[in-house]
C-alpha cells in the first residue's frame, strides 16, 4: 500500500488524487471505498479507468463488479482491456450476460448497435392499461435500470409504437395500449452512427431511442447517458484534429510518450513538408530580397495575417458542417460571405500595416528608404490579397473535405494555415514586383 | 406565399428548405404543418428560430404555440426575441406560467437557474408508497412532461430526499417514502454554472438534478436534455476561440456581416498587433539578412513550424482542462511531457530540414552557397529550439490563464502561433550568429 493513500479514503478524496496514481494504487484505493460510496465512484469512471482497476483487484471482488455493470458497459469494459486479460473478464460475467456482452462486442464501436443495452421494458399492443402497468412493474423489479420508455412488440419483436410511463400511469386502466401507445416511433439501425443517433436524441429530446434490425425487429435501447458521453467525444475529436493532431483517444495524461510522438508528429511532419513550399518560393524571388530587404521584414507579418484570418474561418465552418447548421449546398453563401469578410478583414488590417510604415518613417523609429510610401501601399494591398485568400481557402476546404466524404475536421487550422503561407508569399511578392518595380526593383 | 414551399408540406420537407427562408417564409411554411408533425418541428427548433416565426404568426396561433410551451422553454424564447416584440409575446402567456417565466427570466442565463424548469413532482416524506403513488399519478396527470424523478420535499419546501418512479413502483406498497428514497441526493443552487451542472449529471448519470435556493428549499430541475445542449453549446464556444475568434453565439449564417466583422476583426487586428513585432524583430537583423540572404529563405518554415507545434500542445491542454482531465497543479508533470516531446518533434523536424538543405544542395536544386553545411546546422538547432518554446509556451499558456481566472480556450491556438512567431525569429537569428559569424556573418 503507496503511503500516498491515506484511511479513512473516500470517493470524493480518492477522485483528488486519481491523476496521480498507477493502476495497482487505483485499485488498492478503490478497495477501501465501501457500498454507496464505492458504487457511485465505479460508474462514474471511463470504461478504460474501470478495465484497469478490475484487472489488479482480487478475483471475487472483480467478479462481483464486473457483474454490477450493465451489459453495454461491460462490453465497453471489455473493449477497453488489453486482450491478454480480456478472456478472464468475461468468464466473470453470467451466462446470460455474457451471450448479451458478445452480441455487443460484435458491433462497430461507433455505431448504435455498439452503444445498445440490450435490456428494455416490454408489453404487448392488445393488453389493457392495467395489465401493462402489471407487467412493467415487473420487468422494472428485476431491471429497475431499464425503464426509459415502454416499448410495444408483436408476437415476432417488430416495433408497434412506445410510450412513456407518465402516459401508461395518465391513461384510463381498460384502455388498449395500441389506443394510447405513440404510432410512429423514432428509430435507428444497428448500424446508424453514434453521431447522428446523438443528433436524433437530441432534437427529439429523448430519453432513450429504440435499435432496429433490418426486418424492424427491436434489438435494443441507446439512452440520452451514452449519448452525452458521445457529444464530449466528438467534439474533443473535432477540437484535437483542427488543432492539427490525430485525436489522442484518451485523456492527455494517459497517453505515453511514444504515442503522442506518433499522434502529433504525423500532421506535423506533413505540415512541415508543405511549408518547405515556402523556402521554395523565397528562393524564386531571392533577386528581389537583395535588392530591397526591407521587404522581407514584413513577410512573417504578412504570411501569419492570411493563416490567422484562414484558421478563424476554418474553424467556424467546421463547427457549423458538424452541427448541421450548414449543408454543403451552402457552400456558395458562404464562399460569398466569405470574401465580403474577407476583403473588410484585410482592408482594415492592411491599414493598419500600411500606418505602421508611414508613422515608424515619419516619427523616425525606422527608415523604410525614401520609397516608404509604396512599401506602405504594398503591404495594405497584400494583406488585402492574403486574408481574402486566406477566407476562402479556410471556407472551402471543409466544405470539399466533406464533398469528397472526409471528415471537414481534418481541414485543421494549422493545415489552411500552411497553405495559406506559401500562397501569401507570392501574393505579396508578385504585388511587391507591380508597385515597386521601376523604384527598388 | 412564395413559390420555394409546396404543398403539400410535411416537416421533414420544412426542414429541408428552413435554413434558405426568412423568416416571413418560415412562419407561413410552419403555419402549413397540421398536429404531431407542427408540434414536433417546433419542439425541435432552437429558441432563436422559435421566437421568430413566433412573431410572424397570427395572434390566435402565436398564443397556442406561446401556451404549449413548457416555461423553461418559454423564457428562453422570450430572451432570444427582439425586445419591442417581448411584451406582446410574454402577454399571451396565462398568468400562472407568466409568473414563473418572469421568475426565470431573472436568472444568468448559463447559470442552474436559467435553465431550470420550475415544475417537478414532489412527495412528503411520511407518506406510504401507495399513497405517494397516487398523488405522483395526480400530479402527471396535469404536467406529464414533468416526471423525472420524484422529489421528496419537507413542509418547508427543503429536500429530503429523490427517489425514481421505479423505486416507487417496486417498493412495497405500506413502506414509508422516507424509508425508501435516496437521502443523500446530488444537487446544485441557483447560481452553479450550466458547465457544473453538466458535470454532475453526467458524472451520475442523472435525468435530472434539483435546483435549491440559498435555504436549501427547492426551486426546480434541469433536465439532461437542456444539458446535451449546454454540452454542445460549451465545446462550440472553445472550438471559437481556439480557432481565434470570439464565439459568435449563433448558426453561421445567422450572424450578420457587421457582427460577424465583429467577432472575428477584434482578435484578427490583436493578432496583427502582436505580430507587428516580428517586423520589429526583422528590423534588428536587418544586417544579417543583407549579408546573408539564404538565411530569409527559411524564416517562414521556421517560425511556422514553432507556432503549428505550439497550437498543437494548446489545443490539447485546453480541451483536457475543460473536460476536468487536468487540473491546475498538473502543470509541472505537462511542462516535463511537453519539453520532453517538444524536443523529440523539434529534433524530427529539424532532421527534416537539415535534409532538405543537404539534399537540395547536392542534387544542385538551389544553391546555397559553400557553408550550406552550417546552414543546414543552423535550421536543425534554430527548429529544436523554436518547437521546444511552441510545445512549452501552448501547454503553459492554459494553465495561466486559468490560475488567473480567464478561460483557458481564450490562449487560441493563433494566439500562441502569434508569441512563437516573434521569439522563434529570435532563436533563429541568435543561433545563426553564433554558427555563422566568422563566415557568412
Amino acid at each position: 500500500m503507496t503511503a500516498r493513500i491515506t484511511d479513512p479514503l473516500n470517493g470524493e478524496g480518492l477522485r483528488d488524487i486519481w491523476p496521480i496514481l498507477v493502476d495497482e494504487e487505483r485499485a488498492e484505493g478503490f478497495a477501501l471505498l465501501v457500498d454507496d460510496d464505492a458504487e457511485s465512484f465505479f460508474s462514474s469512471l471511463p470504461p478504460s479507468d474501470q478495465s484497469a482497476i478490475l484487472q489488479h483487484l482480487p478475483h471475487a471482488k472483480a467478479s462481483m463488479w464486473m457483474r454490477f455493470l450493465a451489459p453495454d458497459d461491460a462490453a465497453d469494459v471489455l473493449q477497453a482491456i488489453e486482450p491478454e486479460h480480456r478472456a478472464r473478464l468475461r468468464a466473470m460475467l453470467d451466462e446470460g450476460t455474457r451471450r448479451e456482452v458478445d452480441a455487443l462486442l460484435a458491433y462497430e464501436e461507433d455505431a448504435a448497435g455498439g452503444l445498445m443495452s440490450p435490456r428494455f421494458v416490454r408489453v404487448r399492443p392488445d393488453v389493457s392499461a392495467d395489465v401493462a402497468v402489471r407487467y412493467v412493474r415487473q420487468q422494472t423489479r428485476t431491471n429497475p435500470e431499464t425503464l426509459y420508455y415502454i416499448f410495444v412488440l408483436d408476437a415476432g419483436q417488430h416495433l408497434k409504437g412506445v410510450m412513456s410511463l407518465r402516459e401508461l400511469f395518465a391513461a384510463h386502466p381498460d384502455t388498449i395500449v395500441a389506443d394510447v401507445m405513440n404510432k410512429e416511433p423514432v428509430s435507428v439501425t444497428e448500424s446508424t452512427d453514434q453521431e447522428d443517433v446523438a443528433r436524433l436524441i437530441e432534437q427529439h429530446d429523448l430519453l432513450a431511442v429504440p435499435v432496429l434490425d433490418e426486418h424492424g425487429r427491436m434489438r435494443g435501447i441507446v439512452t440520452v447517458d451514452d449519448i452525452v458521453d458521445v457529444i464530449r467525444e466528438e467534439a474533443t475529436e473535432d477540437i484535437h484534429k483542427l488543432g492539427g493532431s490525430e485525436a489522442l483517444g484518451a485523456p492527455y495524461l494517459d497517453v505515453g510518450f511514444l504515442s503522442m510522438l506518433k499522434k502529433r508528429g504525423g500532421w506535423l511532419s506533413v505540415l512541415f513538408l508543405g511549408e518547405m513550399l515556402t523556402a521554395t518560393a523565397m528562393g524564386h524571388f531571392e533577386d528581389e530580397i537583395a535588392k530591397t530587404v526591407v521587404l522581407a521584414m514584413f513577410i512573417p507579418l504578412i504570411i501569419s495575417s492570411g493563416g490567422n484570418s484562414g484558421s478563424q474561418a476554418a474553424t467556424l465552418i467546421v463547427r457549423s458542417l458538424a452541427l448541421e447548421e450548414l449543408r454543403l449546398r451552402d457552400w456558395f453563401r458562404v464562399l460569398f460571405s466569405e470574401l465580403r469578410t474577407g476583403a473588410a478583414l484585410g482592408a482594415g488590417l492592411g491599414a493598419l500595416g500600411f500606418l505602421r510604415v508611414v508613422l515608424w518613417q515619419r516619427m523616425g523609429i525606422f527608415n523604410y528608404g525614401e520609397h516608404y510610401m509604396q512599401i506602405a501601399a504594398t503591404v495594405w494591398l497584400s494583406l488585402i490579397g492574403v486574408v481574402m485568400f486566406g477566407t476562402l481557402t479556410g471556407s472551402m476546404l471543409p466544405f470539399l473535405l466533406r464533398r469528397l466524404g472526409f471528415d471537414p475536421a481534418t481541414s485543421s487550422a494549422p493545415f489552411v494555415a500552411t497553405l495559406v503561407d506559401v500562397t501569401g508569399l507570392i501574393i505579396y511578392f508578385t504585388i511587391a514586383a507591380l508597385i515597386l518595380s521601376g523604384t527598388l526593383l
